[in-house]
């Protein structure tokens, strides 16, 4: 499978294309059936207003609540961001079926293009999740990715779905650089893997060391280079991973303010995301850089700044922040006031990482 | 050949390997003898100050001049810069033999702990600038590579030369969202290629648009996203495409004031590159989008902001764009004060850069 719906109903690559496809013309079949009749056109729509974000405990994740709003036609008000969001289901439907792939921004241009009014692409972005919420499932199903490009290394050979491409097959473990995690890559099928476990890592620097050290081999890992906050689509691939393959999954990332918001988007999703299902990974585990390794490791270390404790205070009142080990290691923040980077383990020499501290991470998770 | 020394000449990755460790010998035993025969020991070393970097109408890049400093342990404030770059050299010798990579990041960790007395990672970075002025290769040959990953897809078949790769081929035609250029692609020799020109663009939504229009078919052409600016690694590959395979070289970018810059630093080199040779492209050819293309097609365009214009201010006055197009294109863009994206193209339609304005540009660029 290679999606599911805003009900945790999992899809292969051809029925998500034909699902998403069925909903955006009940879509418009409503649309239709409502101006046949001559009534106004009107739509039911789950409300995004953080008014109606709840933190789902079991979930563990932020959902929608059941408030919906109404867009109706009759109300003159209305017509525009109507017209606008069935414009973005026209063109999510002519995406899916050219086989084209599009990004937020791209969206905005073809908009503009064929005359729709949107006052900047802030309005477009908008009703494109909106669409999402209405249909249930994330854009990238809909054909509209994210710019930026994750990648991903290991014993993992998996079978594309893109035109052009399909049924051919491509072996994870043949460029130890990393394959760009893009349309073709978050789209494909899992045909066979030999690996038991997923590593995350925020760094270039670290993920090179990763395979450098054979940690592909040691732990039979497969491994993903986020470069950064991790993109939506391999977001979505690192979840596909944990269920479908069964991979455990750990996070790596810097321990600063930031690092840790990396680790919990991926574990807990994204207060943005709350209307769509399946975008984060629940049993994935953080491990590390944690604010107490800085003590316990002697990593060269800096002063949080402003921007840190800021940040830092935010986190404190996120409910996605409330457990061990996050409570305990913002505690430790503020207590050390000095945050540390996945390199730093490198004052102990270049293998450190994976021969030290890898190993002692995941006896000390395993054994929790 | 995998790279060239500062005279320009050119050598394969075992035998740039070998030129390395030699001249790293070389300076450790230029110090040794110093000591041996009761001397301080002292290094000329190429000056890389503003006042002795020119620009050359020849090679179209910044260079040195032939300003050498002196670098003596007689003076007590040279010995901790002296002592600072000898550990740099000591620590790339040892990231050779072992096979592995760093960054300059990771090689600042490296160094706290060892105790090499860095004030911050600016001073450690100026000494590995300072190694690759005195040997005369980009640090990427002495193993310390950039963080950020740009990525490659079309008919080229590499062989890699990294320690568990040595030997293994692959397609880089086998996997439409790109191969990550890392140090494994990087330091690969080329095997076989099918592309008879390299197109070079800025916007991952711009490469995935070319890839699914096929443009690698079409026009038998290698296809680089460079993700912003060029991490130096993809500029060095750039730039063997271009030589060792004869491949013309089409750079596209944003027509704002960065995009220049980034298509600018690709043909003409960086200031800051001024000691390093093949870096850079002479031949590449700016592709667009142009200033003036605004206007011609119409394209959806944002006013230039302040700092656009401080940027466009400084561009002017930098021997780089004193020559068309460089020069007519930055006088459009005072002319019309606006900016534009490569995306921006989409208001004709998703394959509009590729079935009309590509082929458009290429014969245009032609008949020059």
């Amino acid at each position: 499978m290679v999606g599911r719906d805003s009900k945790g109903k999992t899809y292969k690559a051809d029925e998500i294309k034909k699902e998403v496809l069925d909903k955006l013309k009940k879509l418009g079949e409503k649309v239709f059936r409502d101006l046949s009749q001559g009534e106004f056109p009107e739509l039911k729509i789950p409300s995004r207003t953080t008014k109606n974000i709840v933190y789902n405990e079991e979930l563990k994740q932020y959902v929608l609540g059941s408030k919906m709003m109404e867009r109706t036609t009759k109300n003159v008000r209305h017509l525009r961001p109507f017209a606008q969001l069935l414009w973005i289901a026209y063109f999510s439907k002519t995406l899916i079926k050219a086989g084209k792939t599009s990004t937020l921004r791209d969206t905005y241009y073809v908009a503009i293009g064929e005359a729709i009014d949107f006052e900047d692409q802030n309005e477009s972005d908008e009703m494109i999740m909106e669409l999402e919420s209405i249909i249930g499932f994330p854009r990238e199903d809909f054909h509209i990715f994210p710019e930026e490009r994750a990648s991903i290394y290991g014993d993992l050979v998996i079978e594309y779905t893109v035109p052009g491409f399909r049924g051919k097959r491509v072996d994870l473990s043949s460029h130890p650089d990393g394959f760009a995690i893009g349309p073709a890559l978050t789209t494909a099928e899992f045909v066979k893997c030999g690996a038991e476990v997923l590593f995350v890592i925020e760094k270039g620097a670290v993920f090179s060391r990763f395979v450098e050290e054979g940690a592909d081999k040691k732990y039979k890992a497969l491994l993903l280079h986020t470069a950064g906050q991790s993109p939506r689509n391999a977001r979505k691939l690192i979840r596909r991973l944990n269920e479908e393959l069964g991979l455990p999954v750990y996070v790596f990332a810097d321990a600063d303010p930031y690092g840790v918001h990396i680790a919990s988007v991926l574990i807990h999703g994204s207060a943005l995301s709350a209307h769509i299902k399946g975008l984060n990974v629940p049993d994935a585990v953080w491990a590390g850089v944690w604010a107490s390794d800085i003590t316990r490791y002697k990593l060269p270390s800096m002063k949080l700044n402003d921007q840190d404790i800021k940040r830092l205070q935010e986190l404190e009142l996120d409910p996605r922040y409330q457990n061990d080990p996050w409570k305990r290691e913002i505690k430790e923040f503020w207590k050390i006031k000095r945050k540390a980077e996945l390199e730093a383990f490198s004052r102990y020499g270049l293998d450190f990482i994976v021969k030290e501290f890898l190993p002692e991470r995941l006896a000390e998770l395993q054994r929790r």
